[in-house]
């Protein structure tokens, strides 16, 4: 029996047109004799002024125990308007459908209201009705708590819902319906030449994730790699029966055609961090990083450059631009603790990667990217590398120009 | 340990300001030493746009089976938001306080989506919660089927569900906090003379509730009576602290000072259908009537006139302006069947009341009404009268006289 996992977004149902689109396209996949589990988001627009109202009713207490819980009641009720309308949707279709909520599923999650983690589900029931014939419609984003209370998952959490419930179903595929048509080599809006792929693996799309492609959660990824769940990025604006392939996100392994590098990315939203004349003794870069963790900073790359002789270094780092203002204040309250001389922040600065699997056993990756962007005279400020991608810090302005070139350089660009 | 349950509708609930207003108001009974539960509605509006969204997303299949599950998961979303920020207002003032909802409860009711009846609730929990000091916030309306699937309890459910937790909770007072500061003996618009009332009997209330004056919804005067909830209707707009003694309902034994008639109240959604030519033979009534229940039409007033000498009558009822169409068509199609020779019906007619449990020990009520109505040349159309009411059918014209004339002629004008 072939089960398939749908999900679609906020856009996807925002609003009642778009949720009867979306229920042509599931009575067109249930025609082609698929048994269907559909994992529906907040119609677009209804999380954020959920979010507001949470806000606007708890005053200054915006996070922490005495709020988590609650906003999870108020945002989570979102989804569950949704998996009611899509059911209705199917059955003026006259297909068999009923809607599904985190706490029917069981859908069990940790105690960490507002960003759980999925533990797994439970109930039998639902596979039953799949394999009865009938459209299980579950709201995303929600699950319930050992002590029974409503959670949710973060933002984008109706992907990993969608892979969850794939997974336990065995689902031969889970098709994230999007309102892009698949994963691309790199954003379309800067390189006009970027091309769909067919396939990407669990690890390259983790890398994309992270690095601002927003396609799919991260954690969905995660989950999809631990239990070898197919994922497919594909539209939900095309018409039903229409040619509609999109990328498949799966195992290395059944990617016969590698590439050395899949896709060139980006991210703006970057500050570098520089402290001049730290100290060099042992243990002051633990201190500060610790210390900086401890704060909720995410620190991504770092560079220490011995600069002015051996008692002085300058150290490099770099976070998010919203964490900045927090790693600033943080390190310049502890400068005389630390021993630093002097702090600047830049956050004219943004990340251009390149990432392929085909990198594990390709060399000269690093001096292509290098050389591309040299020849461009775009200058490298901070490097960054895991086995499977490249990223180089440079100034925010010459994003577009960098992606461009290592699109070119790459071999990317579509004919 | 004394027990309150505290009942916000939607206007009280309305927005963000309400909200607070209401945070306030619990704030302030808890203050007083009380345990509290309180049982929130959907904010305004908010059930109206959900049952619209509903009703678009199913298109021309708006009731049964296939429509009334998954309504209820769309339309009971409203109250788990306000559930959920109540519950933050409450946090922000520094009280314990958490939400519930139907299916946390357990609010056992039965399968009938839409228009479930609570058959009762299971869960300890609440009252552990309770009587620990922590403000229960349930969600009103909303409750769970034996099947595990989201159900509500029609329009004005809340009402229910707040006096079905005071009963479990064997709560002092249930407390419904309304637009109006309590029960009056007949509506302000009308009479400015009229009274708010400091208590009132179950079943002066029922008939009050029934006969138009929508204070509080039926089932729910019905469900304190069968527990012996003492019910309280009390201004949401009052400050914390402010006198607002509201009005009790409560059980007759509870009211020293029985009034004879405690209430005038009308009802201008009335029709009047009269079949002219009835055939005067056994069992032709009871054809009609059965006939017409079939059909879902609430026949209220019976009257049968034998104007036309003993093979034919004339026979009069009374029903809903809404189902008086159906009732006129499913008359009209079995018309040679039953055998009467015309059919009127009149929608421009008024039924007006006098209730009060006063009328079970002293006669001369009707004798009073009737003069009363007869010295304004008020014509009476049909009569009808149960131990505690007498209701007359008027000509609509004059609904706003009749109401006056009887209010000062059982002595209910304020002084």
């Amino acid at each position: 029996m072939q089960r398939t996992v749908l999900k679609f977004g906020g856009t996807s149902v925002g609003d009642l047109d778009r949720i009867a689109h979306v229920a042509d396209l599931v009575s067109w996949r249930a025609s082609q004799g698929e048994k269907l589990a559909v994992i529906v988001s907040a119609m677009a627009g209804e999380t954020n002024k959920l979010v507001g109202f949470a806000r606007g009713a708890a005053g200054d207490n915006l996070s922490g125990p005495s709020f988590d819980d609650e906003y999870d009641v108020v945002v989570s009720s979102g989804e569950q308007v949704t998996s009611g309308l899509l059911a209705l949707a199917l059955r003026k279709r006259g297909l068999k459908a009923r809607s599904w909520l985190g706490w029917q599923l069981a859908m069990k999650t940790s105690s960490a209201h507002g960003k759980a983690r999925i533990m797994g589900f439970e109930n039998s029931g639902l596979l039953d009705a799949v394999d009865g014939g009938e459209i299980a419609v579950i709201a995303g984003f929600q699950g319930v708590t050992d002590e029974g209370r409503v959670s949710t998952l973060g933002r984008g959490g109706s992907d990993t819902s969608a892979v969850a419930v794939a997974a336990a179903l065995g689902a031969e595929s889970c098709d994230i319906y999007t309102d892009v048509d698949g994963v691309y080599t790199t954003d379309p809006r800067i390189v006009p030449q970027a091309r769909r792929l067919d396939k990407i693996s669990y690890e390259e799309m983790l890398e994309m994730a992270s690095l601002g492609a927003k396609v799919l959660q991260t954690r969905s990824v995660e989950l999809a790699m631990n239990h070898q769940v197919r994922v497919r990025v594909l539209s939900s604006f095309a018409q039903p029966g229409e040619d509609n392939p999109g990328t498949y996100v799966c195992s290395e392994d059944e990617i016969v055609e590698k590439q050395i590098v899949n896709g060139v990315t980006y991210s703006r939203d970057e500050a570098k961090v520089t402290l001049y004349g730290v100290e060099d003794k042992p243990g002051v870069s633990a201190r500060i990083f610790s210390m900086l963790a401890d704060a909720g900073v995410n620190v991504d790359m770092i560079v220490q450059a011995n600069a002015r002789g051996p008692e002085r270094a300058n150290m490099v780092f770099t976070c998010t631009s919203a964490d900045s203002e927090n790693a600033e204040k943080i390190l310049l309250e502890s400068k005389a603790d630390i021993g630093f001389e002097s702090l600047s922040v830049s956050r004219d600065v943004a990340k251009v990667s390149v990432i392929g699997v085909g990198m594990k056993s390709h060399t000269g990756v690093a001096g292509t990217m290098f050389d591309a962007l040299y020849r461009k005279g775009i200058n490298i400020d901070v490097i960054s590398t895991s086995e499977i991608k490249i990223s180089v810090l440079i100034d925010a302005a010459y994003t577009e120009l960098a992606v461009r070139a290592l699109h070119t350089a790459f071999g990317l660009d579509a004919t």
